[in-house]
C-alpha cells in the first residue's frame, strides 16, 4: 500500500444549491474534468469506484463515457465515510494488478433533490426491510432523525467530559469561513462570519447552531488514481521531473470502522467523545507511511459538524483526547496557524460533496496551485466521515 | 494478484423457502460457520466484503459478530454478478496489506421476504431517483420488468443465431437437477428430472420454461479469505502439509463489465448473444493464473437461467461462440463427462444465493470432499453473475 499508487487528476463541477440538471451528468462532467486534468482519455478507464449512496450507478457511469471494458467496480457504505476509501481500494487494486487508471467520484443534487439535513426514517440510505432500517428504529423515534440530531448527541457529550464550549466549536466554523471566503468556487465565497455570527446563529439542535452545521450542496467531484510508476513517467515526460506537477503519492489509505458500529450514532460503546473509527484509519496511515502527525503540513477533516473537527484532530494525534478545544483555541488550524485545516472552506464553507471535494484540496495543496496555499507543503491528511465507518489518507510530494 | 490469496473457509445456512428467521440472523450463522471451518475467530476478522443488494450492512454484521475493529469493508454493485468480485477484492486488499481476515458474505430471504422474480420497478436495487432507474425505464414499459424477460430476449437471440433449441437449454437444467438430486444440501435433492420434463414445464418467458429458471431461495453463504501464506502455515500445523487441507489458493480473481452495460439489459450492443462481461473477466483469469479453459477440472456457472450456462462456457473458452449446444450434447457437464459443471446442482438444483453457494462448492471439489466429487480436481472455475457487471475466479489447490 505505501507509496505504490497516486493521484494524477481531479475534477469538479461548480458547487449549488440547484444544479439544473441530473446527477448522472454531474457525475459525468466531473469524471471528464477530473481526466482531462490527468491527460487520460476515457477509454482508459477500467476501474470505477463511489459510494453506495450515489444514484450513479458504474454501469450507468462507465456506458456515458464511452469505456468499453472494466475490470475493478465497487462501491463504499457508510455515508461520507468512504470517500478516501475509494482511494484506498483504487491504490490496492492497482497494486495487485485488477485495474490500472481507477475513477473514485461522488455527485449528487443534495441540495436541490434529496436533502440529507431532513428527517427521515431512512437516512444514511437502505430501504425498511434492511439491517440498517433495524438500526435506525433504536433511536429515531426519540427523535434523532436527523445527522445534526445523532452528532448532537456526542458534541453534548463531548462540553460534559471535557468543558468544551460553543465558542471552541465556532472556532472551527470562523476557520473554514475565512479560508472559504478566498476560495471562489466556495459557496461561501467572500462571506467570512466572526465567532458572534456562529454565537448569534440560531439552533438546530443542541448544542449545534446552524454555523456547526455543513452545507447542503450540488455538485460532483472525481479523482483519478494510477500507480505511482505511471504517475512519475507522466510527470517525467511533461518536463515536471520527480517533484511530480499534476501526481500526488498515496502514502497512506485506510478505512475504519471501530467497536459496536451504528451509523453516526454510536452511543453503545463505553465512550462516544472519540471518533474510534478515525483512530483505526489513523494507526494504519502512519504505520504504511511511516509518517506521524507531527510530519503533516496541512489537514482536511471531515467537517459536516464541527465538533467533529475536534474529535478527529484528536484521533489523528494531533494532540490528546479532550485537548482540541486548547489546540485550536489561537487560530492553529487557520492558514498561518501551526496546522492549517480544510484550507479551501471544507464542507462548511465550499460545499458539502461527501468529502470528496477535500481530497481535491489536499491534491491542490501539494501541486502548489491552492487559492489558499500552505507554503511548502509537503504531506496532507485526509479524512471521510465522522462517526461513521470512515476512512482517511496521507497524500505526499510525488 | 496471482497466488498471494486463499480460501481457507466456507460456511452455509439451511437453503429453503422460509428460513423462519432474519437476514441478518442468516448472514451471523453462515459467518460464524465459514469462521468455524477455517478456525479463525471472530474477533480476527478486519475485512467485510457483499454486495449492494444484501440488506445486512457491513456495520450491522460486525457488531452482531463482535468485531472490534474494521480496516475493511465495501460492497459490489450488479446483483449476483459481484459474489467472486467480493473475493478478487478480498485478495487484493490482503496483498496490499488493508485487511488479513476478510469475510465475503450474501444472506438473503430472497423467497419469503423479496422476490426478486416479481415484477417491479426496481429491480436489482436502487430507488426511483437512480441512473439505474432511467435504464430500466427503456425497457420495463414494455413488459421487460423480470430477470426472466430481460434474459428471454437474448436467449430468443441465441437461438435464432446459432440454431439452439429448448433442449439444449434443457440439457443444462437435466444436468444440475442429476447433481443435485445426489446432494442432501440441495433444495431438489432425490428429485431429478429428465429433457422430457424440462419440455412440458410451464412457459415463463419465451422462450425460457420454468426449469430454465433457477429457484428463489432463502439462505446465507459466507467465505473466508486470508494469505495464502496464512494458508499453507495452517495447513502445515494441521499436519496436512502442503495440499492444504481447508485451504485454496485464490489463482484468478477478476470483475469484468463490457460496453453499453445495461443490467440484465445489454441489448445495446451489436452483438447481444455473448456474455462479454465473462470474456472480459476471463481473460484476466487466463492471464492471472497462467492456466488456459484446458486446464479446468470442474466449472461452476452461474446458472440463474439456463442460456447463461452456454454463453458462459463459450465466453470462459470451453468452446467456440455458438458452439456450446454441441459441446454439452453427450453429457460432457455431467459429473462423468469431460467438464463437470454445478455440480452441486447450481442455482436451479441446489439453491440460488447469488452464486455465493458455487464459490463453496469450488472449495469443495478442491478440498475433495465434495458430495459429487470430481476425481483429482487441481483448477475450478467460477463465475458470478451473466449478463450483468459480473465476476470470475479460477480456484486451485494450495
Amino acid at each position: 500500500m505505501t507509496g505504490k499508487a497516486a493521484i494524477v487528476g481531479i475534477g469538479a463541477t461548480e458547487f449549488s444549491k440547484n444544479s439544473g440538471r441530473s446527477e448522472l451528468r454531474l457525475a459525468i462532467e466531473c469524471i471528464t474534468a477530473a481526466l482531462a486534468d490527468a491527460g487520460i482519455a476515457p477509454e482508459e478507464v477500467n476501474g470505477l469506484l463511489t459510494l453506495t449512496m450515489d444514484n450513479n450507478g458504474v454501469g450507468s457511469v462507465a456506458r456515458s463515457l464511452g469505456i468499453r471494458s472494466v475490470s475493478l467496480f465497487a462501491e463504499i457504505p457508510g455515508g461520507g465515510g468512504g470517500g478516501c476509501g475509494t482511494v484506498a481500494l483504487a491504490a490496492a487494486a492497482i497494486e495487485a494488478g485488477l485495474a490500472d487508471v481507477v475513477v473514485c467520484y461522488r455527485a449528487m443534487n443534495e441540495r436541490s433533490q434529496e436533502r440529507f439535513g431532513l428527517p427521515t426514517a431512512t437516512y444514511g440510505g437502505g430501504g425498511l426491510a434492511t439491517s440498517a432500517a433495524i438500526d435506525r428504529s433504536w433511536h429515531a423515534p426519540y427523535g434523532l432523525s436527523t445527522p445534526a440530531s445523532t452528532i448532537g448527541m456526542t458534541a453534548r457529550r463531548y462540553m460534559h467530559e471535557y468543558g468544551a464550549t460553543s465558542e471552541d466549536f465556532g472556532r472551527v466554523s470562523v476557520a473554514s469561513r475565512r479560508h472559504a471566503a478566498t476560495n471562489p468556487k466556495a459557496w461561501f465565497y467572500g462571506k467570512p462570519i466572526t465567532l458572534e455570527d456562529h454565537q448569534a446563529s440560531r439552533m438546530i439542535v443542541d448544542p449545534l447552531h446552524l454555523l456547526d452545521c455543513c452545507q447542503e450542496s450540488d455538485g460532483g467531484v472525481a479523482i483519478v488514481v494510477v500507480s505511482a510508476e505511471r504517475a512519475r513517467a507522466a510527470a517525467r515526460a511533461s518536463g515536471a521531473g520527480a517533484s511530480g506537477a499534476g501526481g500526488v503519492l498515496i502514502s497512506g489509505a485506510a478505512q475504519g470502522m471501530g467497536p459496536e458500529p451504528v451509523l453516526m450514532s454510536n452511543y453503545y460503546r463505553d465512550v462516544i467523545t472519540t471518533t474510534q473509527e478515525t483512530g483505526i484509519a489513523a494507526r494504519q496511515l502512519w504505520q504504511q507511511s511511516g509518517l506521524s502527525a507531527a510530519d503533516i503540513d496541512v489537514a482536511i477533516l471531515y467537517d459536516h459538524f464541527t465538533p467533529a473537527v475536534l474529535m478527529q484532530l484528536e484521533a489523528l494525534g494531533f494532540c490528546g483526547v479532550g485537548e482540541a478545544p486548547d489546540f485550536i483555541r489561537d487560530g492553529a488550524i487557520e492558514i498561518d496557524g501551526r496546522l492549517p485545516v480544510n484550507t479551501h472552506g471544507g464542507q462548511l464553507g465550499e460545499a458539502y460533496i461527501h468529502g470528496f471535494n477535500g481530497i481535491a484540496e489536499a491534491v491542490r495543496q501539494l501541486r502548489g496551485t491552492a487559492v489558499n496555499q500552505v507554503a511548502d507543503a509537503r504531506h496532507v491528511v485526509v479524512t471521510s466521515g465522522s462517526h461513521v465507518p470512515t476512512s482517511a489518507l496521507v497524500l505526499s510530494r510525488l
